[in-house]
């Protein structure tokens, strides 16, 4: 077992966690003061995007998947397992997201783009390298190209 | 704080911690067989890559880094902060990478491209969908494209 402390927290954005519409939102990370300063941040200002690892902290340990799930309860999609998708009654119930950065001020960083709700423990951030892209042909299922058709988009611009 | 348990391991690959080369490295990841089976990687295998989540074990707590630093000492690189790199020596020592999936076989999968070395926990395994790659213009600055100049390279294709 491995004890994780959260690095900061997001701020603003979503109060609820809800399935789809997460592109325009805006919110802040803020980090835990008591450990990290602006020297923590020095530099990231210089990359466009930031990988956010945080903790779907909402979610009831009793409510955690380990074996296979239709992803979303949709009856259209396959049962496939907790590790073939993303959801966030997993395991150690833990987030990546690849974000926009709008920008960095002190101890705090402002992203676009983040589908963790406020209060969310944050636990890494690491800036994004065209390096860590897959370095071969991407191929996905047919139920996560359907999947993310919505996850993203912002009715204000629809 | 959270406790995070080792949903798996990695299994074979390289034994020491090195910086380049991990291009063609293949690994296994096996499962923790008292929690997981082939049901929490069903359908994983129509994906071409998946993320790995992991712990630099071997990273020590009086090593880590909550400031900045040069990217592996080299002076010709600024020193940026430890969030704005993705130094082993981290916070929480957490490693986020996608890598390729070579196949699935009942609770472990092969991987190729992933930088850790044999023995390391794994924490999470995501599939990779190409809607959670970066929304909008990616840059970063020069060092970080100099860093990555080697990694992934393999002597053997040179």
């Amino acid at each position: 077992m491995f004890d994780i402390t959260p690095i900061g927290w997001v701020r603003g954005g979503r109060i609820e966690a809800v399935d789809d519409d997460w592109a325009t939102l805006e919110a802040t990370i803020e980090l835990d003061a008591t450990h990290f300063g602006a020297e923590s941040l020095a530099g990231l200002e210089d990359f466009s995007h930031v990988d956010v690892i945080y903790v779907f902290h909402e979610v009831d340990a009793a409510a955690i998947e380990t074996g296979a799930r239709r992803p979303r309860g949709n009856l259209d999609w396959p049962e496939v397992g907790i590790f073939a998708q993303r959801a966030r009654m997993r395991p150690n119930r833990l987030g990546v997201t690849t974000c926009e950065l709008l920008g960095v001020e002190a101890d705090r960083i402002q992203v676009r783009g983040l589908d963790a709700i406020d209060g969310t423990p944050v636990i890494d951030l690491k800036p994004y390298m065209t390096g860590f892209a897959p370095r071969s042909v991407v191929h996905q299922p047919e139920w996560a190209i359907e999947l993310m058709a919505n996850y993203w988009v912002d009715d204000s611009v629809q």
